[in-house]
């Protein structure tokens, strides 16, 4: 005695989500079944959606639906500055904070061994290929600070440099709004390292 | 700035199911962009196969592949006996308890006024429906100890008791507030065992 069918089959597909488990798949799929007319039809059609319509920018490799994207077409006032990231989410992030005027490059994931993920999957050539015309005098390595980001950062410093390229990466420290008291002691350690002048 | 339109898309859709939000869908649908090629049509195929390929069963209403489905089919030895449920997942937790030998029958739901989930929405005609021809001795009423579940067992016993038929409610062997779906097997075989007529 089990699911029938077309629910087992649904529930092994949406189980590989990750964070979803077999039973959260289940408690999805039972929901669905139970909700309005067209929900299912919709869901999937935009699933559906996804493949052939989305791409990467020839140049930045932000998942987009164009050739290029509209964030490589619009102009820029900081030509210069080319902001490294890992994943296509982050750009949005700096979007929002509306002090960025450079380029973005999407690397799509940080180096992991472990995980199979090495300089060559990520969009590390296609970085050197924009680096070529000179245009571009700093790189701002804005991977997560995490082992891996640290990892890649290491790595495009190393591999930058070299050619003539300024490679910085983000600030560490405390995030604003933060109580000293609950803040964890890695960051606490490294706003304690890069603590800054305060200008009279 | 925001996400590509068919991201955008599939974030809205996917952010409808309970529990996912926009950060939730969003990190799924990068998540899926990632993944290996055929994953998302395999999802959106697995999606879609549910929609006309599975049918509520005639007699019990569980939700099932065929008109009657195999667990009306298949003989049983306590045919006076009737198990009343809420949703087709309980239907599983008391098949995995190896304790009962009665059959089925499936409201998909439980009285809820403010949700819209009255009588009427629910399978009741069709359990009256059920014991009419006086096979069916006793109801267990198995709705989840909460305050729709209890609602739904004294509506059942009210509108059940004037037709003859002896409604009995699980024993509190299982915890106030506990999804029947996820109960362990132990619990829900002793609700059974210790099963009590529910008072008008």
């Amino acid at each position: 005695m089990s699911h029938p069918q077309p629910i087992r089959t649904a529930v092994r597909h949406l189980s590989k989500l990750p964070g979803v488990g077999q039973k959260t798949a289940t408690r999805l799929v039972y929901w669905l079944l139970r909700a309005p007319d067209g929900t299912i039809e919709k869901l999937a059609e935009s699933l559906a959606g996804l493949v052939g319509n989305v791409t990467e920018c020839s140049i930045c490799c932000n998942i987009g639906t164009e050739e290029v994207c509209s964030l490589c077409k619009r102009g820029c006032t900081d030509e210069q500055l080319l902001l490294v990231i890992e994943h296509p989410q982050d750009v949005l992030a700096f979007e929002r904070t509306g002090d960025f005027a450079g380029r973005y490059h999407v690397l799509h994931g940080a180096i992991s061994p472990l995980d199979g993920i090495t300089p060559e999957t990520l969009r590390i050539r296609q970085l050197l290929e924009r680096l070529r015309d000179d245009t571009i005098t700093e790189v701002i390595v804005a991977t997560d600070p995490d082992v891996e980001g640290d990892a890649t950062a290491l790595y495009l410093s190393r591999l930058l440099r070299p050619i003539g390229v300024k490679v910085t990466r983000l600030a560490h420290g405390i995030s604003v709004g933060t109580e000293i008291e609950y803040a964890d002691a890695v960051s606490l350690s490294r706003a304690l390292q890069h603590r800054t002048e305060i200008s009279p």
